[in-house]
């Protein structure tokens, strides 16, 4: 019974739904070996994370309820950004500036150039890298749990804040959109599947199949 | 005894001696009779600020101290930011983007073109606008406690946090610029009183004296 309770807080299936494919256990396998690299990246995208959300508050600086998610969801980003340095620094790992992954790059290649589509854009991109970091969260915690328990259990604290991120942006850009937005987040959902199943000599939190 | 213990838990007399002038008394009666602008303004104050620390946060990406103490502070300016929309909200008052105040932007002109000094100016900058927000928020507490007893709390519970943020922008300045900052910050001090003590017709948090 407890083991079901404690299931179901972390029950990630919405976003194993949402995504077009899970990690590959390459990446699993190759990303327990370089944990070093993994935290320090991890830190970059919770820091990315809050300055692309910022960024999103100047676009549309009236609507008040975007605001507020905006806002709360830049809160939690910059809080996980100090919790994953204080990792980093118990583990004497030395936290420095390391080339980001291709991956939110490759997806941005594809933002429209005009508004609205742009913002929608941004948020269903935004919505997927959420999804992603959450999935592989999850993936990570059964690699972690023996070597690394506290980091195996922040992990699947994050999960709960991740797939509500998650959410808030897919229904923000849904609301911003005023119609269907299925198959503008097919075509990023088909682009993101590409990133994580192709080969990809760097490796990073969102990186592909290592070569 | 309780008076003093209250009082001293609001002494801003560092402030007031570090700023090179009061807020003028012009603009305190007007202040009182724009305090929707006022609201407003100092909302989309509090977006900028954690917008300028998210920049900061990607000039020097190494600097462990320097990212834990900003992204502290933007986790502090974000949550104000959602204070100050409640208060707006609550005010009856319709959220709305304006034309910023002449301050920040006259400020930064004289933002050192090449850095290192160009990073020192900017942590300088960012402790003189705390300072004065927060030698702001005290002048304006007598005059708001009677007509707006809940908001002259909040803004006596803002200069806590805020003369922190001062102090925290000045001490990064010091140890970054490895040398003596007095005359650089002299020189933004005298320009800062400037913009306060010349008249300016648009009314903001930040504004010179009314006319």
């Amino acid at each position: 019974m407890a083991e079901k309770v404690a299931e179901k807080s972390v029950d990630i299936s919405p976003i194993q739904q949402f995504l077009y494919c899970g990690t590959p256990k390459a990446w699993l396998d190759h990303a327990v070996e370089e944990l070093e690299t993994l935290l320090i990246d991890h830190a970059h995208c919770e820091k990315k994370a809050a300055a692309t959300a910022v960024k999103l508050m100047f676009r549309y600086p009236e609507r008040l309820d975007l605001l507020k998610k905006l806002s709360q969801l830049i809160r939690e980003e910059v809080l996980h950004f100090e919790q994953v340095l204080e990792f980093i620094e118990q583990q004497g790992i030395k936290y420095r500036a390391i080339k980001p992954s291709r991956y939110a790059a490759s997806l941005h290649q594809y933002v429209a150039k005009d508004e609205p589509q742009r913002f929608i854009d941004g948020l269903i991109i935004g919505g997927i890298i959420e999804a992603r970091s959450c999935e592989r969260f999850h993936a990570l915690v059964p690699y972690l749990k023996d070597s690394h328990p506290e980091l195996a259990k922040y992990y699947r604290f994050l999960l709960k804040s991740e797939s509500r991120h998650f959410m808030d942006y897919i229904d923000l850009a849904k609301q911003y959109a005023g119609s269907d937005i299925d198959e503008r987040l097919d075509f990023f959902l088909q682009k993101e599947q590409e990133l994580i199943e192709s080969p990809d000599p760097l490796f990073r939190f969102h990186s592909g199949v290592p070569v």
